[in-house]
């Protein structure tokens, strides 16, 4: 006779799993294979479409928040029982990936059905949870809907936030109320048993080496800011350089010597300029304002607070006859998850026979803000060569099901 | 009795030149007193009209060219004669200022129309040109008008530049074509006497010197490039520094690098980046491209070539693990302008008791061109604070006068 977890296990259906990504990427999809789906759009209303589908037919009770955030519910045997969660996102980066956030969600969709395939009534309910806006391409910063379900911000407070041509959240918050009219909606927040999210690695050290399930022990910290240089127009070819006010080469020089101090060093610190706008930008007046986007990561706390005043130092330094602005929009100190997911991820991966490592997550995730409601985990699995926000981004199929085997054996645990 | 420059001299009105400087710079106005009138647009087709419809109104006869060139022209005595060619350009930078260009023209119709109400019938023709895009801000490089009327460059080699929305220069000839029908239509290229530019200085040494008048000696040497660097998108939180190909931190470093080597000199070099472009330019993905402009000048062209190595030494020398192309988009060595012209128009300066010094041209002109053409010249007045390529350009209404009495004496001269 099989055990409950042979069960569970001869329910979850790698070929299903793999269409269902195949099909999804489809929603946003790019001429050269990758995911431009981006926060709100009409391919994420197209995809959260599609999920609410799939969910139905597997008897799961779709309801959204006010923050943009979908839920597929699986009613549990105990109704006053806090629900089990598990998820990630749907949006992308313009050049993303097929996997990244779609897989979190594609997982616990797999998951939920095995379960109910295999009759397993949970006493818990489980909800999968689509967190609206994770990668902030289109609406910075990211993380917006599982912030705002943490009561970290507020649906007022990311209502005002616009995209590049001047759209507010509000506005396609609305367009999402009226697309989604059939969908309940609820205010956003509400108490949990724990949160579970599966994701991809976006890195290389799983499958270097050659482990199937990486046991995420924490979140490393990450500020971003926007600097500003301001100068003054003028033309490139009579103005002194001893009188210009060059945005532009201030900017520069900035970065450049941020680049060589942070960058020159093996501690592990990860900087990144990776966005930036010049004003008015042609070829013969010199630039007015120079605007960049940092993004700063190291996986202890203290020393990402030295890297802070580290970055307005340096920016402040290089301002020349300039004027210079360093807005740090967000502040993420790393995190640890609590061991007892951790370990029960670790259980369930032995028990299926699947080599695992701890390792740190060096990418930002939803888990980040739901470590504030509840007890919360992931779960890694391998990407080829750690290519990642990038549409190259590729997964084996067989570490796809690896994944759900372990969240799904974990999910029932945490619910049962 | 009066003498024939005192004649002419009674007839140029200072207060019509600024009012028609005031009354141009309402096509493309900006909210700061600028003007954004970009090559080809709607602004400039309306400023072409408002000019010809001044011109008709003292007798100027429009026509235009296949290259988008307008020329009103006053009839000499003998029609046999090649003409005299004066004119600057009506295109703006997009944060432009009032005077840059728009100077030349309305200078070159204030002589016209002195020389007709002094009653003063040359042998010459006289033309007043308007040279299509010479900023290049629009359709990169700029000067075509005039390059294209001096046989550097073919109507069929400009048609196909595109803007920044990927319209070509071809379909805005066809509007002007149409909106233009009346206005007869030549081929571009024609023999000439001579040509004359008034122009403001765009830097501060007329000012500085209480002069009145700049006699332009020549034009600097100025080289213009289009620099790729190519990376590698990938995630900025998990991908090691070793294997990262941010082609954003190359370019930021090639930039540096070549502002630490050539502005460190105080050699006359003048270098300057202005426009940058990132891609795909969002916070958290590394940067697959980062394409920049360069600008160089420099008075000497030997120390120019010499200047050009070491850009490509230095773009392939911060590369790193990215892939960079140089191009090198316009080579225009130094120049000089003939002795009898400069001779002419310090003369001219010296009888209107005008203090005058000679002055090398730092910013590129039609002139250039038209200097392969005809013997040309150039005459310099002072603008505030050296300020142009800016709307905060400025220029007193005395200045914008003397210019153009010492313009019309030396028109009188060479048509005479």
């Amino acid at each position: 006779m099989m055990t409950e977890t042979e069960r569970l296990m001869a329910c979850v259906d790698g070929r299903r799993l793999w269409r269902r990504h195949m099909r999804m990427a489809e929603h946003g999809g790019t001429e050269n294979g990758g995911v431009n789906r981006q926060a709100l759009s009409e391919a994420d209303f197209a995809a959260r479409r599609q999920l609410i589908r799939w969910g139905q037919d597997v008897g799961l009770s779709p309801y959204r928040d006010d923050a943009g955030n979908l839920f597929l519910r699986m009613q549990g045997s105990d109704p006053q029982a806090e629900p089990v969660l598990t998820g990630s996102h749907l949006d992308s980066q313009p050049t993303g990936g097929r996997f990244d956030g779609a897989y979190g969600v594609l997982a616990g969709l797999e998951a939920l059905q095995a379960l109910t395939e295999a009759g397993l009534r949970c006493r818990r309910p489980i909800e999968l949870a689509v967190w609206m806006n994770e990668e902030g391409s289109r609406f910075a910063p990211g993380m917006m809907g599982s912030r705002v379900f943490a009561g970290q911000d507020t649906v007022a407070g990311i209502s005002s936030v616009r995209d590049a041509d001047g759209i507010p959240v509000a506005q396609e918050l609305e367009r999402l109320d009226g697309l989604f009219a059939d969908v309940p909606r609820v205010p956003p927040g509400r108490k949990a048993h724990a949160y579970l999210e599966a994701h991809i690695e976006q890195g290389p050290i799983l499958e270097r080496q050659s482990t199937a399930i990486g046991v995420v022990t924490g979140i490393q910290g990450k500020y971003t800011y926007l600097v500003e240089f301001r100068g003054q127009e003028a033309h490139v070819g009579t103005v002194d350089l001893a009188e210009r006010k060059d945005a532009l080469l201030a900017a520069v020089a900035a970065i450049d010597a941020m680049a060589a101090e942070f960058l020159g060093t093996a501690n592990g610190t990860r900087f990144s300029v990776c966005r930036l706008n010049v004003t008015p930008n042609v070829p013969s007046v010199i630039a007015r304002k120079a605007e960049f986007s940092i993004d700063l990561r190291h996986p202890d706390s203290g020393e990402l607070g030295r890297l802070h005043r580290r970055v307005e130092e340096i920016c402040r330094a290089h301002a020349g006859p300039c004027e210079v602005s360093v807005n740090r929009l967000s502040a993420a100190d790393s995190l640890e998850f609590p061991v007892q997911l951790r370990e029960l991820v670790r259980q369930c991966a032995s028990e299926l026979s699947m080599t695992h490592i701890d390792i740190l997550s060096l990418a930002g995730h939803d888990a980040r803000y739901l470590h504030r409601v509840c007890p919360s985990g992931m779960i890694f699995i391998p990407c080829k060569d750690g290519v990642s926000h990038n549409e190259a981004e590729s997964v084996r199929a067989e570490d796809l099901e690896n994944g759900v085997r372990v969240l799904a054996a974990a999910l029932r645990r945490l619910a049962a």
